[in-house]
């Protein structure tokens, strides 16, 4: 049996040695600094020769340091002789650029997948792509973990009465149903619509949800200009209460000021990325990936399906 | 005849301008921003289709930032029909990571060079690589162009009675015996070295530099450390004065507070990386190599070797 081994590099070592902990092996010793110049320095302190690694990196903000981090880690490895490479991407960045929207537009999704391949990654374990098309983008095998779950399970325990999913767009109207499904509970879709060219969107709401206590779901909030004015609308519409959440909370930019002055009364996020203290309000509950990911290694390791942990 | 495009990204704006001139091209039009969570965003604002573009980017530092703009836009023009995706890397950046000195360590260098490849970019054209083997690091054309000529003219300029060309280690050898070349100069080197462990470093200067104007001649200058150091050997063992001169001036860190306080009277450095307002000084000459780079894209536009630029 080969040893499994777990590392991190700099996105989310807390949860990294949540991981480790989860599967009972110590965290690997490498130290991932910086040059004078700004270039990354790894050193790996420990042998991988022949090992099964696991490597623990979300591509999230800073993106093109976490990606180049994860670069490196991965040539480092190779040439260190693991006998495998496991990419453990939590939140894959830059899955929003997927496909060609308009003329001379990259696809740095696809970008990623090919240079991850070339340094040498034999696997990927992800979490919720923004699109399920990105697995195709690898020719490695990529095991995709579904958020719904986790965040079903912390909604039923809060015993609402009367709750409606709500899609904050049609993108988002199957995730949504997953979790409606989990709550035994109807979903409404918001329906974002410009009734003629230049003038203002209108937040039509495809569903019931009067009276009835709304929980948005999406896959992430980065600026949560969409998912504060979904709350809106719903408010507006006659819900009694909005709940949010989302798997990855990219929480750029004024996203923290728009929930705080959203009629948002909770959002429920995991900790694929890692919340810095200056985005931490009372209103953001994390919960963790940790036991998800760490089963999924094990599962991996053991040569077993994981598609058990998808629902 | 395929058209001739010159785009540029973040690192060298005003270069690439320069270079865009001297060929007799417009800059193309080409939008490099980022999205609020920092994810770089790039729109080529004008076709590209059956053209053989040439992409202005030194890795410099944000060196990370600067490979993955490269990297998103050669993508880009992939899927734009580009022809041909010419790289102009006047400064390779991770050029020192080049071979496994210690276990587990990776060859950054060579994983830039795949990552290039795979993105698609049909050729490169570089300066004064720091290890020339970096060459072999690709699989596809490589033109490295040489910064002694450029440094060389500027010295000639000077006219200095009593000159000596000095390498800071023996890894610059070569270098100095090229300049010393055009110079028509000796040569000398700093032979640096640690009598007994844990003894301070002694500076032997082999050669004779006694009386003698010394130029220093390095391929980049970092953190300064070594050229400060041998500026003063060199004082210190009786040459008159010491000038310096370098084709990447990477300059981190202390740089700048070193060459200040050095005996070292004018640095004189190209373009390749530009120098932000705090790190130009009085002591520090810039020399264009526009003229070089705009001649060897003529050149490798019109299928001529470039081979002549070498020297
Ligand atoms: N990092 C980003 N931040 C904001 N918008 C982005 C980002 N990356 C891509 N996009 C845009 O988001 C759109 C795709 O989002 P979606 O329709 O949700 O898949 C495209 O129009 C992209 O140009
Ligand atoms: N960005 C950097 N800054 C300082 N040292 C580096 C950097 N990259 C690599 N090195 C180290 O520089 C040494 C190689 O430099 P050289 O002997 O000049 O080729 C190796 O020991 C590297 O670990």
């Amino acid at each position: 049996d080969r040893t499994l081994k777990v590392f991190t590099l700099n996105s989310n070592p807390k949860l990294a040695a949540e991981i480790a902990e989860q599967i009972g092996v110590k965290l690997g010793e490498c130290s991932v600094t910086s040059f004078s110049d700004g270039e990354i320095q790894i050193n790996i302190e420990e042998s991988v020769r022949g090992c099964d690694v696991y490597v623990v990196q979300s591509t999230s903000a800073p993106v093109n340091q976490h990606i180049m981090e994860l670069l490196i880690m991965i040539d480092a490895l190779k040439r260190a002789s693991a006998a495998t490479i496991n990419v453990v991407i939590p939140y894959y960045g830059y899955a929003r650029q997927d496909r060609k929207a308009r003329a001379r537009e990259p696809i740095t999704a696809k970008l990623v997948a090919d240079i991850l391949q070339v340094a040498g990654a034999s696997r990927v374990i992800t979490l919720d792509l923004h699109a399920p098309q990105i697995q195709g983008f690898f020719n490695i095998p990529v095991d995709q973990l579904v958020g719904v779950p986790i965040l079903g399970d912390y909604w039923s325990e809060k015993e609402f009465a009367d709750v409606v999913v709500v899609s904050p767009d049609h993108g988002g109207v199957s995730r949504a149903r997953q979790l409606a499904e989990r709550l035994k509970a109807p979903i409404a879709i918001i329906d974002k619509r410009r009734p003629r060219p230049n003038v203002a969107e209108v937040m039509n709401i495809v569903g019931n949800i009067k009276g009835k206590t709304a929980i948005l779901i999406d896959d992430m909030i980065d600026t949560a200009g969409t998912i504060s004015l979904a709350a809106n609308a719903l408010i507006k519409n006659g819900a009694t209460d909005v709940y949010a959440c989302c798997t990855h909370p990219v929480l750029s930019g004024p996203a923290i000021d728009r929930i705080t002055d959203s009629p948002i009364k909770e959002l429920v996020v995991t900790n694929s990325i890692p919340l810095p203290i200056e985005k931490q309000t009372d209103k953001v509950v994390t919960l963790s990936v940790a036991p998800l990911i760490s089963e999924a290694i094990i599962r991996v390791h053991e040569q077993l399906s994981v598609s058990v942990l998808f629902d």
